[in-house]
C-alpha cells in the first residue's frame, strides 16, 4: 500500500497563488527603488508567499527588509492594473542588456520557440508569463502580507552558479489568516519533534548510520508499541490476522506488480554475490498477494484480513530527509483485506470504524475525507485501464456519500499506482492538516497476479483488494504526536507514567510500597532513589513531560497517603494508595 | 551477534573417520572384483559414512548393492592391515596406466611438489594420502555399515566434467548406531518441516520472491509471535527493554564495527541513487551499539538491556538455501546487554536462568554446554588481541564451571567474530543435535565504539556487552519445533487449539455457546459450520493436527456437555462445559 511519506498539501484556491505573483513583482519593484543597481532574477509564489532572487551590488542584511516593506505598501497604492504585451527578441534584449540573468531566460524562451511577454505595474516592467491580480492596489490589503527572511540561493537552483540573495515573504488573503500563519509557526517551532524527540530521548540518529534511519530508543519503542497494540486490538476485533514477510524479494515480483516499472527509482536494489537482481520492499503487498495466492481459496474462505507492522524502504534524495517526518525506512501499519467484489463495501466501512475508534482519544479537529483520484493527464503513472480506474472511483464515491460524507475533498492525482483512495486528513492542536489514515480500492494488483476464488456455483471469481493503514508511517504519526502533543502526552501513551521521590532515606519504605502496586498492575514506574537533590529529581520529572510525580515525605508516611502531582492540573492533594490506583487505572482505560 | 544458520556440527573422534575412510577403499575394491574394467577416481569418509565415485562401462543401479555390500563383507576377511609406501611418479603412472582420473591426481600431487603414496589392504592398492584403520578386518565391525544409495556426481564436482557414479555407504561404530541411524532418518524424513510445514499451512515459498525468504502464513505468525512472547515475558521480568532500529545502514557503521572487513562476502550491500554505499544488516548489535551511546551513562544506568525480534540478511549461496534451516532473511529474538565488567556474572546467569525456563517446556533431551573459542590458527578472523581472547575466555570457562557445569564441550573455531560465547546444544525427539541458545561476552565491540559509562569515582570506564539470543534463528527454531513434534505442538503453541464441529444444523446453538465460552478467555477456535460431511471435516482436523476436537450431536446438547476428542489421548468422555474449559486453560498454562 502508499502511505504518502511527507505531509499531504490540500490545494487551495489559485487567486492566492495570483496575489503571492503579484508581491513577487512589487518586492522587486521596492528593491531597485533603493537599490537602483540590484539585478532581479527570477521570483515565484510559493506555499506560504513569495519570493524573488537578486544580485545585490554588495550584500545587504535583514535589518532592510522592514524598510523595503514599507515601499511595497506605497507603490502598492499605484499599482492599479498589470499591463501584459509581448515584445521582439530585440526589444527584450534592450530592455534587459544590463541584466545578464534575464538575458539568459530570453535566450532560452527564444530557443523554446515561446512567446516573450512583459508584464508592467506602476513603474516597474518585468519579463514574465503572466498569472496576475488584476488590480493589486484593490485587492491586495497590504497588511496581508510581510517581508520574513533573506537567504542565499544559487541561480537556476545549480551550486556551480552564482549565490544570488533570495528575499522571501509570506503572503495570505488577510491579516487574519498571516497573523495566524506567524503564530503557527512560532509554536511549531517549540514544538519540533526533532528538538522534543531528543531532550525526551525518544529517538536517535546515528552518523555511522546516516540521516533518514531513526533508531528507537525503549522510551520511543513503548510508544510505538502502544500505539501498534491499540490497532491491532480494534483489527482483531474486525477478524484481521497477522502475517509475517521478508524484507527483500527478487525483481520477479515487482515485474509482476507493476512496482519495477512505475516506482523503479525509489526501489533500493540489491545485486546478491550470485549477480541476482533484488529490491528491498518499498510496500508490502506484493508479498502479501502471494501468501493469499498459497493455496486456493473457496468463498467460504473469504474476505482474508493480513495485517503486519513492518517497515517498508524508499530511496530518497538526502536532500529532502528530515527528522522522523521523512525518513529511508517507513514503519507501516499495514493491512490487505481480500475479498469479492461484493464485500468491498462492507470491509471498507470496518477499517473507517476502526479509523473513527482509533483516532477518537487523540483529539485531533475536523478529520476531513478526501477521494483520492488518478490524474487523467498523467495516465502513465498508474495500473490498469480507465474504465477500471471509472468504476473504482464511482464505487469508492458511492459509498463515501452511503457513510453520509456530504463534503468530501476531491483530491486529483492523489491516488495510488494501483487505485483511489480515502484519505483522511486531521487539522492538529495548532492548525496545521496532515493526512492521517487511508484506504485504497484496488481491482489492478489482484488482477496483475491473477487472485481468484472459487465462488458458489464452482466458478473462478477475481478478487478485490483492500490495502489500509490506520497510522500509515508509525514515524511520521510519531513526529505528528510529539507536535500536536508537545510532547505532553496522555498517561496511557507515556513512556513513564508515574515518578516516584522519595525525599528521605526514612521514606524509601513507603515510596517502594507504592512503587510495587503500581508495577503490579502494568503502570510504567520511574523511582528516584539516586542520591541528587529534590529539585533536580522533580526538574528532571518535568522535562520528561511525566503526566504523574509522587513525592513521598513524612507526612504521607504518617498518613499512608500520597500526594499527586500532576502534570498538567496541578497539585490533586493527599490520596489512599486505593484511590492514586483507581483514578490513574480509569484515565489508563479511557485513554485520556 | 552471531547465530549460526545451520545445525551446528558437533565433532566426534577421528577414529570413525578411519574406519569410514578405510570402507571407502573396501568399497572400490568390491566394485572391481564384480566390474573389472569399472575406474574407481575419489572416495572420501563423509559425515555419516563413506563415498567412492566410480567411471562404470555401462551404467548400474541400485540393485547392485546387496551384492557389493556382500562382497565387502567377504573382502573384509582378508584385509589385516593397510600397508603405505611412497612410490616415483613413474611408478605410480604405470600402475594407474588405464584410469585417466588417478593419472590426473598423480599430475597433480607432483605439481604441488607432495609425495606419492599407495596404499593397500587385501589385493587393493590405491592412490591415498593415509588416514586408515590399522587392522579392518579386526576393526571394523561388518554389521556396522551399509551401502546406502547411488548418485551422479561430476569428476570433480565441476559441471563441465564427465558425470561418475557415486556409491554412498553409511558407517558407524555398532551395529547399533547404523540402525539407530536408519530409523532416524527415515523418521525425520517423515517429520520434514518443509513437507509438514507446507500440510499444516504454516508458511510458504514464493517463485517470484524467491527461495530462502519464507512467507508466513496468519497459523504460523501467530506460532511466531507465542514463542517471541515467551521470549519476552522472560525478559522483561529481568529488566529488559524493547528498542527498534531500521534493517539497513550507511557502510561507515561496519567499517567502525569491523563487519565490512570480516563480513564482506555475506552482506547484502545496496547502491543508492546517489550512489552512497549502504548495507543490510547481518547483525542487530552495531546498531544498537548507537542506541546505547546516543547519550552519556553513568554507572547508575547500567546495566541497560535492549531487546529486538527483528530480522537479519545474509547473502547465501542459492545452492545451500534448503525450507527454513537456511534463508536469506533470518529473524532473531536478540538481545545485548551493555554493563560493567564485574556485572557480566550476574547478566550472564540471567540469561542463562531464561534460557532453562524458556527450553523446560519443550522437552528436548540432554541439554549440553559448549564453550565456542576463537580458532588461533586463524586469528585473522577475529576482532581485538590474543590477550583480549584469553581473558573472555578463561571469564566465560570459570562462570560455565561456578554454574556447576563440569562436562562442557570446548568447540575451538566455534567462537563469535568477537567474542567466545557459551552454546546450548540439545536433542530432539528423534536424538538429533542441535544448537538452540547462545550467550556470548564480547570486550571487542565494544571497545571499536569507544563504548564507556562514568563510574563512582567520576572516572570514564570500558563497557562490556553481552549478545544474547535465546531461540536463535525463530525461522530455524520453527523447523526444529515442527520435526521435534512431527507437528502435534502441545497445545499452548497450536495455531487452532479446539475444533468445533456441530452434527447437524439442530446443534449449531449448543455448538456456539460453546466456542464462544472457549473464545472468551482467548481460545484459539475452528468453527465447523459449512456444509461439508462430518467425515470429512473430522479427517480436516487431523491434518491440521489440533490438539481437541468438540464434536456436538444430540446427546451433547441433551445433557449440556461437550465430548473433547483428544490429538493426543483420545476420546476424553463427556465434560461440563466448565470442566472442559477448566482442563484446556489449566493445560495451556502449564504450556504441556
Amino acid at each position: 500500500m502508499k502511505t504518502e511519506n511527507d505531509i499531504a498539501s490540500i490545494s487551495g484556491a489559485s487567486h492566492i497563488e495570483h496575489k503571492r505573483h503579484s508581491l513577487a513583482h512589487l518586492l522587486a519593484a521596492a528593491v531597485l527603488s533603493h537599490f537602483p543597481d540590484a539585478k532581479p532574477t527570477l521570483g515565484p509564489a510559493v506555499d506560504n508567499g513569495f519570493y524573488y532572487d537578486f544580485e545585490f551590488s554588495s550584500p545587504i542584511s535583514e535589518k532592510e527588509l522592514p524598510k523595503l516593506e514599507k515601499e511595497m505598501g506605497k507603490l502598492l497604492r499605484g499599482w492599479k492594473s498589470f499591463d501584459g504585451k509581448e515584445v521582439s527578441e530585440k526589444e527584450a534584449r534592450a530592455l534587459f542588456i544590463e541584466n545578464p540573468y534575464k538575458i539568459e531566460l530570453i535566450e532560452e524562451i527564444v530557443k523554446k520557440g515561446e512567446k516573450i511577454t512583459l508584464y508592467t505595474s506602476g513603474d516597474f516592467t518585468d519579463l514574465c508569463r503572466g498569472g496576475h491580480v488584476e488590480n493589486p492596489a484593490h485587492d491586495i490589503d497590504s497588511e496581508s502580507f510581510t517581508l520574513d527572511r533573506i537567504a542565499g540561493a544559487y541561480w537556476r537552483g545549480d551550486e556551480r552558479n552564482t549565490v544570488l540573495t533570495r528575499i522571501y515573504g509570506l503572503a495570505f488573503d488577510t491579516k487574519e489568516e498571516l497573523d495566524t500563519y506567524i503564530t503557527q509557526r512560532e509554536e511549531a517551532k517549540k514544538r519540533d519533534h526533532k528538538k522534543i524527540g531528543k531532550e525526551m530521548g525518544l529517538f536517535v540518529f546515528s552518523e555511522l548510520v546516516g540521516a533518514g534511519l531513526p533508531l528507537w530508543t525503549p522510551k520511543g519503542t513503548i510508544m510505538r508499541e502502544l500505539l501498534n497494540d491499540f490497532v491491532w486490538e480494534l483489527r482483531r476485533a474486525k477478524g484481521y490476522q497477522k502475517v509475517a514477510i521478508p524484507h527483500i524479494t527478487k525483481k520477479a515480483l515487482y515485474e509482476t506488480s507493476g512496482h519495477w516499472s512505475k516506482f523503479a527509482d525509489e526501489l533500493f536494489k540489491i545485486e546478491t554475490r550470485e549477480k541476482h537482481l533484488y529490491a528491498m520492499k518499498p510496500m508490502n503487498c506484493p508479498h502479501h498477494t502471494q501468501i493469499f495466492d498459497s493455496s486456493p481459496k473457496s468463498y467460504r474462505d473469504m474476505p482474508q484480513r493480513y495485517c503486519e507492522t513492518t517497515m517498508v524502504y524508499r530511496d530518497e534524495q538526502s536532500g529532502e530527509l528530515s527528522g522522523l517526518s521523512r525518513v529511508l525506512s517507513i514503519t507501516q501499519d499495514d493491512a490487505h483485506v481480500f475479498c469479492r467484489q461484493q464485500q468491498a463495501e462492507q470491509e471498507i466501512f470496518s477499517v473507517w470504524d476502526i479509523i473513527d475508534t482509533f483516532y477518537a482519544p487523540f483529539g485531533f479537529k475536523d478529520i476531513q475525507v478526501r477521494i483520492s483520484k488518478h490524474d487523467p493527464d498523467h495516465f502513465e503513472k498508474y495500473l490498469g485501464t480507465p474504465e477500471i480506474w471509472a468504476m473504482a472511483e464511482r464505487q469508492l464515491t458511492e459509498l463515501v456519500e452511503k457513510r453520509g460524507i456530504k463534503n468530501w475533498i476531491s483530491g486529483v492525482g492523489e491516488a495510488a499506482m494501483y487505485g483511489p483512495k480515502i484519505d483522511f486528513i486531521a487539522k492538529d492542536s495548532i492548525g496545521r492538516s496532515l493526512q492521517v489514515a487511508t484506504i485504497q480500492l484496488d481491482y489492478n494488483m489482484p488482477n496483475n497476479f491473477n487472485l481468484e476464488c472459487t465462488n458458489e456455483k464452482g466458478e473462478k471469481e477475481p478478487v478485490v483488494m483492500i490495502h489500509c493503514a490506520i497510522m500509515g508511517s508509525i514515524e511520521r504519526f510519531m513526529s505528528t504526536l510529539i507536535e500536536h502533543y508537545a510532547g505532553n502526552f496522555p498517561l496511557w501513551l507515556s513512556p513513564i507514567q508515574v515518578k516516584i521521590i522519595p525525599i528521605m532515606e526514612t521514606h524509601r519504605a513507603h515510596a517502594e510500597n507504592v512503587r510495587d502496586t503500581l508495577i503490579a498492575v502494568g503502570i510504567r514506574v520511574e523511582f528516584a532513589d539516586h542520591d541528587e537533590n529534590l529539585g533536580k529529581k522533580i526538574r528532571a520529572g518535568k522535562v520528561d513531560k511525566i503526566p504523574y510525580m509522587i513525592i513521598v515525605g513524612d507526612k504521607e508516611v504518617e498518613s499512608d497517603t500520597v500526594t499527586l502531582e500532576s502534570r498538567d492540573a496541578g497539585n490533586l492533594g493527599a490520596l489512599s494508595p486505593a484511590d492514586m490506583l483507581a483514578r490513574i487505572t480509569k484515565e489508563i482505560m479511557e485513554k485520556k
